[in-house]
């Protein structure tokens, strides 16, 4: 018998040379022209999945979405619960090329660091779950692992997700689960183990202003009649007040408050407001009164303008009353908010915000996309957070917020269980960017964690899981 | 003897013969190509003057401006009062040209319409001065008018006047005067005889509102960082209160607040508020409470946003949080505004309503303009309505005011004495449109209202007329 940790050791080799031959396949789910590579990116998964002993494995190829592998490995132990993995095996686009200092896809290894495209997202933690099942295996002296384990690896993540609710509802009978874990996402140093515990939802929408039927001069209309530039000002600036809390009625009714037990580990993040505006090429901080910015980013639901037009753009000056003005806005939003019902309570804010003489109306982008919330008081988290920790040496797992959102809450909600996030990426990864990156020895620790995890969860009844 | 009304009568035939001549001229000084076409319009109205009797007649080129005419009758009595006529040969482009019924430089009478490019504007209305001075010698027997006479017609009026400044600075003595008579304007309606006793002035500018040094995903960052489109809407909002008053501190201090006199006048111009919709094809009035339309539009300052703009400006959604966002804004000034003190007051508003973390600067569009203010209570005033109202049978001369802003401002301010306005153009004139015409009985109410002010002027003294 081995220990997880040694099974690991023992096999680096084996991980790094999936990743040499995973890693230069282009599978861009952004260009077309890469549909073929992202086909094939799929079938050596499903492939490396079958090496590894997985006993069902197929490529889902029957609906409009790229290439997605399922794969299935029940356990012996009927009554074990069963845990849904979800990553993505397709990568983010490479432009521009001038800018990485080695070829994309030809992984190239320098000390601790493997560089190319998909490494750190989402491929290398991918095939960190590969050797950790086989590390649960060797460990636990098991043939199958201690819960039912199902992957469910999507091919159109980075250009995202456009199918993938369909995808979901297509193949709901395969996907049942008590618990979904998340690998697609890091830790806030490689020294300092976090987990994900939350992200963002959002509703967006573009509100147009109309006023007059043309561009008026405004010398000889000036002054008497309603300007749908300034109404669309005083409509965004009477978004926030003066502490920045959003306006609209009912905003924050639903919102899940931070337990003071989260304040605590949130306040242990070793993220400093000085490092947070050299990354955003920021001068100052701003945001809600009474939150310090990891929970303003996390935490907080927020109102942002991303855009802002109307009238004259060119140089110079051109004096008109604009007949039109229009204002793109997003609302991020946290748990317990419906998009739904925010949508109808911007768009009664709109209406109320709306002076005699303008014709408003707002066009929504869909329907929204909801909040995901870890709760951190279930087993789940703790058999999550113990497994991170052994890997670490026993170091506090810290849980964080991811401020985006992503394709894991329209997951959660259709396949009805909670969700855990177990990913090793770094902030310094550069995904999405040139040189992106992984860290070989965050990986070795991801496949020891999900090793001993499957035996962590193994411990929770199926029903304690789902809470 | 004959009167000035029967020299007009009689002599009508002279002026539409001028009126053809010249409107064939195509002088469109914002059109490089017709510039040869401006001098030919200068050098027309130059023989023309002569033609009547003008002993003094100068095209003058000397400078970078398009050619401008100077043409001076002498009084034979020393000391009466020197008048200065102000007006401009140059006319408006046609474009959109398929939208004309007729050749717009082929001039068409259809009974008491004439219908020209530059027959409102400026054309037709200078001409009738032509033919006033004539009825003036006429009916009272001069030889030379009963004022020095002095005509300045500008070449580059419909192109913003850009060498104006310049020209009046290089011919200052030959410009000295004790009042300035403008001829570039209109009236209410045929039969409600006014004139203009103020034109606003202006100044305008960007603001530009530069927050984190590039675009940021308003999933990561969003909440925490100052948002300059927000910032800009902010600045926006804040220009106005509830009743529509600007808040810039000082922006009224030196505003010539309208007498009871003049709003008792202005109550009684035939213009309702349903007409100014219409044509505003505005849903609805708005602005400075306690005023009403043409108040607001004559008599008081405004600030209206002529532009917006920041971050995405495409279709759907981009959810950035912006690098920079602008407003195009522009303040209308009323007597005795000064720009150059609006200007500092705006840039001290603008910092003051500047978020820590934005970094704002305003870009001026020149100088700004002054506005222009005729007192009602001067014996020029007086003067001229009672000519404008002894042609037009004894009617009451309503006054009435320009929202827009023209080189007059500079001009008084150069020649350093008062204005008064007499123009005969109609609201429906179509000046600067397609199918630009002039009402012949005006113009010919115009030349007896002129042959009435000389004589009318004479009987005041050169003081009495500056005041």
């Amino acid at each position: 018998m081995t220990t997880e940790r040694d099974f690991v050791a023992d096999h680096r080799d084996d991980l790094l040379a999936d990743l040499d031959a995973w890693l230069r396949i282009p599978g861009i789910s952004a260009q077309p022209d890469r549909h073929d590579d992202v086909r094939r990116s799929a079938e050596w998964f499903a492939d490396a999945a079958r090496r590894t002993g997985f006993p069902t494995v197929e490529v889902w190829d029957d609906g409009p979405w790229l290439p997605a592998v399922f794969a299935e490995w029940r356990s012996a132990d009927d009554d074990a619960p069963t845990v849904l993995v979800y990553g993505h095996h397709d990568v983010q686009p490479v432009d521009p090329l001038e800018l990485w200092h080695t070829d994309p896809f030809d992984p190239t290894i320098d000390g601790d660091v493997l560089r190319a495209r998909g490494a750190s997202d989402d491929k290398g933690q991918l095939l960190f779950h590969l050797l950790g099942v086989r590390a649960h295996l060797a460990a636990t002296g098991r043939t199958s692992p201690a819960v039912h384990l199902r992957y469910l690896i999507e091919g159109e993540e980075e250009s995202g997700s456009p199918h993938f609710e369909q995808l979901l509802a297509t193949h709901r009978e395969r996907l049942g689960c008590d618990i979904v874990v998340v690998t697609d996402t890091g830790m806030v140093a490689a020294d300092v183990p976090s987990t994900v515990t939350g992200m963002r939802g959002m509703v967006s929408a573009t509100i147009n202003l109309h006023g007059p039927d043309l561009d008026l001069h405004s010398g000889v209309f000036g002054g008497a009649v309603p300007n749908p530039a300034t109404a669309v000002a005083e409509l965004v600036a009477a978004l926030h007040d003066a502490d920045g809390r959003v306006q609209v009625p009912g905003f924050y009714d639903d919102v899940v408050e931070l337990t003071d037990v989260e304040r605590e580990l949130f306040a242990k993040v070793p993220v400093d407001d000085a490092q947070f505006l050299q990354v955003a090429q920021s001068r100052a901080l701003s945001g809600e009164a009474g939150f310090t910015t990891l929970e303003r980013l996390g935490a907080r639901p927020t109102a942002e303008v991303n855009g802002l037009g109307g009238g004259y753009q060119g140089a110079g000056t051109k004096t008109i009353i604009p007949s039109d003005a229009f204002a793109k806005v997003s609302f991020r939003l946290v748990a317990d908010q419906d998009p739904a019902k925010i949508i109808n309570a911007v768009e009664q804010f709109v209406a109320a915000h709306t002076p005699d003489g303008i014709a408003t109306s707002v066009d929504w982008e869909g329907d929204g996309v909801r909040a995901c919330l870890v709760p951190i008081d279930t087993p789940a988290y703790r058999a999550l957070t113990d497994a991170i920790s052994a890997a670490f040496d026993g170091a506090q797992v810290l849980p964080t917020r991811e401020g985006g959102s992503g394709p894991e809450a329209g997951l959660q909600h259709a396949v009805g269980a909670p969700l855990v996030f177990l990913g090793v990426g770094l902030p310094d990864d550069q995904i999405h960017a040139p040189n992106e990156k992984v860290t070989l020895s965050m990986l070795f620790k991801g496949a020891e964690a999900a090793a001993l995890l499957w035996s962590g969860l193994a411990r929770v009844s199926a029903r304690g899981l789902r809470g």
